[in-house]
C-alpha cells in the first residue's frame, strides 16, 4: 500500500485480529457483519466473513476495513445460510497481501472448512517445514494456514476431534471460529491468551472476541469460550470438549489498551479496570498539577479514573480529529511534519499557564508522546506530568500483540531519566506491575506479564523470535529512536 | 449515492461548508490540504483545491471526504503555485453532484478565477433567472455560481473590486475565498453569519474558516476577516476593502455544534463557550442524579461543565464507534435496526442502577435521541433526564445550515410535554435564549437566532423559501416523524 | 492518460466525432448506444448520450470507448425517454478531458438543450473572445460549445431558429446533432463537409453520421441531411428549415479511409468507391509483381479492386492483432521497439521469395509503413511495390480530421525519391487527384481536396491556423521524422 | 461477470488456453508480456505472468484480457529476472475466478515453482480425491492444479525428474511451462495434443503455444517441444528428458480454427493448410455461385482458397465491428436482438442480387449462422450456399477445447437436410474427414479427430465425461437450440 496508515499508531502495539461467529440465524452473515463492526479496532488491514448455507461454504474477503469489504448489499446475498465466521485483521506490513486474509477456507477430504485465528502460534516455523517435506502446499504466509493442514490430515471421525488433533500439535496463542458445512466452533489455547466469550439469545448463538460485539446483536453475554476448551454448536445443540487444562496466562495489555471500554473481557468489565488503573495510579505516582487530561480515545477512562483519586480536575486538553482516515496520502517530508497536528490539536484555553497531568495508558517508541508534549507546551503549559497507567514494555510478544523489536522499545535501552529528558517532560511515571494487576478481577498469576516482565509462559523455539530477545545496543537503538522521530517528523 | 452516510447524524443540523486559503508558500496547496483536513467536518460530501503558479490555475476535486480525493501525492504534483485556495463540502441530496464541487474554476476575460464559498444566498433564484434571460450558461445547480458569472459580467478594473461589484449584487450568507493567478482574496458578508479567520507566519498567510486549521500549519492567528470587509493579498502586500458597513448576526449555532472546541472564532474560544453553555444550563435547569453524561463526541465539552457547576460526577457512559466509515452499506430493513448500536454503545457498569443526566448540544428531529434513551435504558439507567444546551429549534436556517423543514423540527409542532414523552425521559430542559447568548462574547444583538425565534436578519424572498416557514400541520408532522424513525430504526 | 492509444495510428488523419439521433421510441437512449457502436471508429477517446422523457434531459458521459462509457443496463435506466442524442469523439492530446466530452448540456433561459457536432470552426477564436467580453463563461475548450452560447443569447422564438442564428455566425466544418425536450434537431454546414444521413421505420426517425448505424437499427435510409439544412423533428411532425445556400465541399477522406466500407455516404456506397479507387490505382500505377497485400483492414477493399484489375492474385499477407486494446500500457524505451510487430504480423507463406504489391489508402507521416515494409522484406519478400489509393497529403485539414501539422506530412517536404528511400521500397506511387475524383459519384467540383491541393474551400483567419500553412524547413523535418520514428521505435 | 462477453462467439469451440516462457533475457517479464499478446486469442478471461530473478518468484495475475491485468509500466517493475513464463486462459463460466488464474504458484519444499498449463486432463477428479485422502489441501478447481502437488509430493532431487514423475500419474493434453528461481521447462504430454514450439537468438530462449508468439519477439523458431519430452534450461544449458515414447494425436481443430493463421504449428504452416481446406472443399463441394465470402476473420484464408479453386470471385461481404470491447453491456431483451447486427453488417453492394457461397471453418451450435444468413438474405442476396472447411462436430473434446455438451452440437442430432433448413440455406456442405486430414502435412493418424469421429485416443474413465457421450434426445435437444437462438436473439 502506498500510503501511510496515519490510524496506526506507532506509539502502541497493535493487536492481530479479532473473530465473530453467528449460529441459528437466517441473516447470520449480516450480523456478523454488525459484530465485526463492534471489533474493527482489533484489526483494520482486511476483513472476510465465510458463511454456510448447509451445502456450500462462501467467502466474501478483501484489504481495507469492513466499509472497503462490504460496500453494498449484494455482499450479502452471496453470504446465504444461517451460519458464518467473520474475522478482521492486523499484520505487519511484509506480509499483508490479499492472500493472508482471514477467514482462511479450504476443501478437505472431509468437505469444506474455513477458520478465524487470533493470536500468534510460537512453533509455526518449525511445524510448517516439516509438514512441506511432507509434500503440504502452504498458500499463505500466516501461521494460521497451520490449522488447516493439520485438519486436513487427521483422520478423526468429527471436525472438533480434528481440531483437537491439530491443536495439540499447535504452541502459542490461539482464540479460533471455525466453520464447516454443518456446525460452528469457537476454541482457545489452554492459556486463554486470547478472550472469546459466548452470547445467545433464542436460537441465536454468537461468539466474538470482546461483548461489545454481543451487545450491538442484542445477544445477551452467557460465558468465556473456556481456555483449552473445544465448543461446538451444531443441529445436535452445543457440546463442550475440554481438549487441555487451562493454565490461564491472560493477556494483561487487553484491558489496558486493545479491548473497547464497553466489552467485558476475562469476565471483567474493561471500563472498570481502566478507571482502577487510574486511580492506582494516582495514588502510586501523584502530580501537583491544575489539570488532568487523556490522550483520547484510549486513556479516556483511566485520566477521569486518575482525576477522581487525585481530586484534580478533568478536561479536555486534545481534540482528536475522527476524520482521518484510514490512510493518509503518503506524505512528503514536507507533508509528514505535520502528521501530529493533523491527528490532535491542542485546545489552548485549557493548557495555557497551567500544570498538567497527561495520562496514557502506555508508551512503546515514545515518538508520539513526544510530539504530543511539544503541542502541549506550545499551547501554553506551565510544566508537563506524564503518568502511564501500564508498567513499562521492555520485552516483545509472541503471543497476538504486534510490538516493534526490542531494541525500537524506549524503555527496553533508555534510563526513566533518559526518558523523561527525550519526552521533554516534567516528570515521568509509570504504574508498577504489581499496581497493574491489582486493577484487574483475576488472581495476579492468571495474566500474561511478558512485555513487561520479560517472563514467558510458553516456551519460546524458533530462533527468530530468540533473536528478538537480545539486549539492544544502546547507541545503536538511539540513533534508531532519532531515525523513526524524523521518518514520523 | 447508494449508501446511507451514517456519518450524517439526522438528528443534527449541517453545515454546508469549509473554505481555506493559502498565500506565499512554495507548498501551497499541500497546506491548504493540511488546513482543510482540520475543516472536514464542516464538510464532507466533496472536496478541491485550486492552486496558482503565477500564469494558471490549476484544480483537482472530487466527491467524498479529502482522503477519497486526494489519494496520493501525485494529487499535489498537478497542483504547483505558492498560492491556493480549498473547499469542503455539504449538500442537500439533490444537488449532491460532482459538477457542484467546490471550489468552482472558471474563465473569464480578466483571466481564470475560482471560488469557495461557505454560506448561502437568499436571493440566488431571482438573480438567476435574470441572468439566464441574458444569455448566462449555468454550470451547476449551486447559488455559489452566482459570484462568478457576476464577476465575469463585471467591468471593474481589480478583482477586489470586480466581486465588490458581485456582492452588493447578492443577499445572505457568503464567507468566500477567491483566487486569481496573482492573488488570494477572502470576504465576509456585512452579517458575518459565517466564520472566517486570518493567520500568518512570516510571508505566509492563510484564510480559514476556523483557526484549528490555522494551527494545523503553525500560522498563529492574526485577526477574523471583518464582516463586509474583501481582503485581497497578491505582490502589493494585504489590501482591506470595507465594501459594506457591518451589521452583526454571527450563527450562535457555529459555537454551540459546528465549529470544533479548539477553534477560537467570533474572537471567541469556542471550548470556553461550551463549556458555560453547560454551566448556565446547570443552573437553568439542576437534575436530581448520580452521573453527567454527554453524547460523544460534540457535548463532551458542555457535558464537563453541566458537572462541573451541577456537582454531579462527569463518566463516559456511551462508547462511539469511530471506525464508522463515511457510508454504511445499504442497510436492509433488517440491518437497519442495528443502525444506532453500531454508533453507539453504552457503558453498563456506568449507568446501570443510577440516575443519568444527559447533556447533548441540540435536538432537531429527535429520533437519534429517542434511540440512545432506549440504550440507556436497557443498560440498566434508573432515570433519564434530558439537557440541552440550546433552545428548542422551532424554524429553519436559510443562512447556510441544513436543517430538515419545518415540520420535520419536533419542537416546531410538538408541546414539551409531548416531545419527553416521545423520547421517553424523565425529564426534558432545554436552554434559554438569554441563557445561550449569556455564554458568548459579543453582546446578544450580534447574534442570529432565526432558528430558535423565527427573526430572520435577512429578509427573505425567495418564494420556496417562505414556503418553508409555514406553520406545521401537527397530524401530518407525527406520522412524517414516525416514518423518519421507522426509516433509520 | 499514462497509455499509448496503439489503436491510433500514427500513419493516418483522426476523424474527429461521429454523432447519433433517435427520435420516437421508447427504448430510444438504447438504439442511440447501438447506433454509436457502429461509429466507434469515428471517435475512440470519449462518449456520451442525452435522452429527453418531454420534462428534462438526461446525460450520460465518460471517457473511453462506449463499453468502458456504459458499463451496465443501469446506464440506461437514468436515460429515460423517447428521444435521444449520442456522440463519440476523438481530440487532440491537448484537450482530452472530461470536461470536453460530448454532447455538452447546458440550461438556457428557453430551457435544457444538448449537442453533438462533428466538425471543426474556423472562426473559434475569435468568437470566443468576442462573447467571454460580454460576460460569458465557457466550461470547456472545444469549439463546439460556442453553439450553445450562441443558442442561449438567441431571442428566437423556437429552437431551429436560435439554432440557424446561431450557425450563421460560425464558419467551418458542422454536421450537428440537438436535442431539447420536445424536439430533436439535425444540421449541417453549406459546404456539408462532414456526412450526416436519416432513416425511418415507423414512427422511429434516426440520424446518423453513416448509414452503418442506420442498418444496425433496421432504420431503412430515407436521405441526408442537406448542406445548410435543419431538420427538426418534434411532435409536429419534421420541419425542415434551409438556412443557407448549399456551396458543396465534401470531404473526399471519409470515402478514402473515415467511412465504414458498408456505408453509404454522400448518397454513394463506400464500398464501390474503394473497389474503384484500386482499379484506377491499378491502370496509373500498374506493377510487375506476384502478389497483391492489403494493410488490413482498411485498405481491403482497395486492394481486391488493384488485385481484380491488374489481374495479380490477392493474399492475406498480414495478420492483424485485434485483440489489442484501446491502449497498451506505457512503453518503455524497451517495449517500444516491439509495438509494430505486437499490431501485425506478416505471413511468411505468403511473402516468400514473392515480389509483392502493398495497397493502402493514404500515408501521413510513413513511419507505420516504414515498420511494415521492414517486416515484409524480413519475411523475405523479394521487391515490395506501395500504392496508395490517394494522392500524397501536403496540407493540414481545419474541417474535422486531425492531422499532424505540416512539418510533419512526408509529402509536404520530401520527394517522391526521398520517400521510396525512406521507407526502403522498390517503388511508391499515389493516387492522381483526378483518379481520386473519377472514383466518386459526384462531380469533382464537390469535393474539398484541401489537404492534397492546398485549396481551402473555407477562408482562414485564425493566426494560428495560418501559420499551419507555412512551407516547413526540410531539415528540420526530416530530424523530427527521424524523432517520431524512434519514438515509436 | 455481469456482461455478456460478445466476443464469445456461441459457434465456436473455445480453445482453454495459451502458454509463453522466456529464459535468459534481463526484460524476461516484458518479452513474455509481448508473446502472450500475440497469443491472446487462445484466452480472454484472464492472464498472468511469474518471474524469477534466480531468488524469488514474483507473480502478477488478472482476471481479465492482458491489457486490463498489465495496466501499466509498474507492473513489470515488480516482475524483475531473466527468465518468466506467462499464460492467457479461458474457463468455462462456472469456474471462472481469480483463483483460477494461472500460472499456479506454489511453495514446496524444494523452493517455489510456477506452472501453465495448456490442455485438460481426463483422470483429474480420481487423482484429486486421491490426493486429497492424503490429506492434500486445492486451492483452485483447476485440473492444472495437480502437477505442484504431484511436484510437491516427490523426492526426485531434480524439478524436471519430479514433473516427470509427476506426467507419469496423469493422463490427458497437457503442453505446461514451468518456472523455479532457477530453470523453466516446457512439456508435453505424449499425445502431443497441444502445440508448443520453442525460438532462440543469442542467449534468449523462449517457448509458446505457437510461433507468432515467437514471431513478435524476433526470435527465430528453432524446434517443437516433442509430445512426451520435458525440455529444460538452466545455467548448464537446455537438457532434454524423453520422459515417454510419443503417439501422436495432434488436434485438427488448432490448424482449422484456434492457431492464428500467421503461426507454425506442428511443423506446418497454418495458412498454408486453412487455403488447402478451402480448395479442397470447393473440389468435394463446388457451388454455382456469383461470389464466395468468408466470415471474417476466421475463415477468410479457407475462403480465398475455395475462391481460387472454383474460380469464382472473392468479395468482402460482411464487415466485422473490431470496436467491440470483449464484453458487451448486459443486455435487455431488447437489445439482445441486435446482437448480430452489432458484429457483422453486410455490405449490400458485394451481396444484392447476387448467388454468394459463404466459407466458415466450422459450425458447432449453428445459432450465429442462422443469424448471418438471415442478414446476407436481408441485404439481397438471391441464394446462398453454405460451405464449410472442416467435418460435422458431433461429439464433445476432453482434451483442451470447450465445446457445449453434445446435445448442443447441432449435428449430433439433426441431418443435413434438417440442418439446411434451420439456417435457411440453400445449400450446406462439410469437408470431408479424409479430404481434412489430406490438408496437413502428417499422416493422418498422427491426429485426433475425436470430436468428429467419436474415437477418442485417451480412454475415458471419469463418469462425468462418460456422461456427456450419451446420444441426445432429438425432442429435447431441439427445443434447447430453439432456447439457446432465442437468448441470443
Amino acid at each position: 500500500m502506498e500510503n501511510l496508515p496515519i490510524l496506526q499508531d506507532l506509539d502502541k502495539p497493535r493487536d492481530h485480529c479479532g473473530v465473530m461467529a453467528v449460529w441459528g440465524h437466517p441473516k447470520a452473515a449480516e450480523l456478523t457483519y454488525l459484530g465485526l463492526y463492534a471489533l474493527q479496532h482489533r484489526g483494520q488491514e482486511s476483513a472476510g466473513i465465510v458463511s454456510s448455507d448447509g451445502e456450500k461454504l462462501y467467502p466474501h474477503r478483501g484489504m481495507g476495513l469492513l466499509g472497503d469489504v462490504f460496500r453494498d448489499q449484494s455482499s450479502f446475498q452471496q453470504l446465504p445460510g444461517s451460519s458464518a465466521i467473520g474475522h478482521v485483521r492486523y499484520s505487519t506490513t511484509g506480509s499483508s497481501s490479499l492472500a493472508n486474509v482471514q477467514p482462511i477456507l479450504v476443501n478437505t477430504k472431509d468437505g469444506p472448512v474455513a477458520i478465524g485465528h487470533n493470536g500468534n502460534l510460537t512453533n509455526a516455523v518449525s511445524l510448517r517445514a516439516e509438514l512441506e517435506k511432507k509434500g503440504a502446499i502452504f498458500q499463505t504466509t500466516s501461521d494460521s494456514e497451520l490449522f488447516v493442514h493439520l485438519i486436513a490430515r487427521s483422520n478423526k471421525p468429527t471436525l472438533p476431534e480434528r481440531l483437537q488433533e491439530a491443536m495439540l500439535e499447535l504452541k502459542g496463542a490461539f482464540s479460533v471460529v471455525l466453520i464447516s458445512r454443518d456446525e460452528i466452533i469457537a476454541a482457545r489455547d489452554p492459556h486463554g491468551f486470547r478472550p472469546l466469550c459466548m452470547g445467545r439469545k433464542g436460537d441465536t448463538i454468537g461468539f466474538a472476541s470482546e461483548t461489545c460485539a454481543l451487545d450491538i446483536l442484542g445477544l445477551p453475554y452467557e460465558r468465556d469460550v473456556k481456555a483449552g476448551e473445544i465448543l461446538s454448536v451444531s443441529a445436535r445443540g452445543m457440546e463442550s470438549l475440554q481438549y487441555a487444562e487451562p493454565n490461564l496466562n491472560l493477556c494483561v495489555f487487553e484491558l489496558i489498551y486493545f479491548a473497547r471500554p464497553d466489552s467485558h473481557i476475562y469476565e471483567t468489565s474493561v471500563d472498570k479496570v481502566r478507571r482502577k488503573l487510574g486511580k492506582i495510579l494516582a495514588e502510586e505516582h501523584p502530580a501537583d498539577a491544575d489539570v488532568v487530561i487523556s490522550i483520547p480515545d484510549s486513556s479516556n477512562t483511566s485520566a477521569l479514573g486518575y482525576a477522581r483519586q487525585s481530586g484534580i480536575k478533568y478536561e479536555i486538553g486534545l481534540i482528536r480529529n475522527h476524520y482521518i482516515g484510514r490512510t493518509f496520502i503518503n506524505p512528503s517530508q514536507f507533508m509528514r511534519s505535520y502528521n501530529s497536528r493533523i491527528k490532535y490539536n491542542p485546545v489552548r484555553g485549557v493548557l495555557e499557564g497551567r500544570r498538567v497531568v497527561v495520562v496514557d495508558d502506555s508508551i512503546v517508541r515514545g515518538t508520539t508522546m513526544k510530539k504530543l508534549v511539544g503541542m502541549i507546551r506550545q499551547a501554553g503549559a506551565k510544566e508537563v506530568h506524564i503518568r502511564i497507567a501500564s508498567p513499562p514494555v521492555r520485552w516483545p510478544c509472541f503471543y497476538g500483540m504486534d510490538y516493534p523489536t526490542r531494541k525500537e522499545l524506549i524503555a527496553a535501552f533508555a534510563t526513566p531519566k533518559e526518558i523523561e529528558e527525550f519526552l521533554g517532560v516534567d516528570s515521568l511515571r509509570h504504574l508498577s506491575i504489581e499496581g497493574m494487576l491489582a486493577s484487574t478481577r483475576d488472581k495476579p498469576t492468571n495474566y500474561c506479564t511478558a512485555c513487561f516482565s520479560g517472563v514467558y509462559p510458553v516456551a519460546l523455539t524458533d530462533p527468530a523470535q530468540l533473536a528478538e530477545l537480545v539486549e539492544p545496543d544502546k547507541a545503536w537503538a538511539k540513533a534508531e529512536l532519532e531515525r523513526v522521530l524524523r521518518s514520523i517528523e
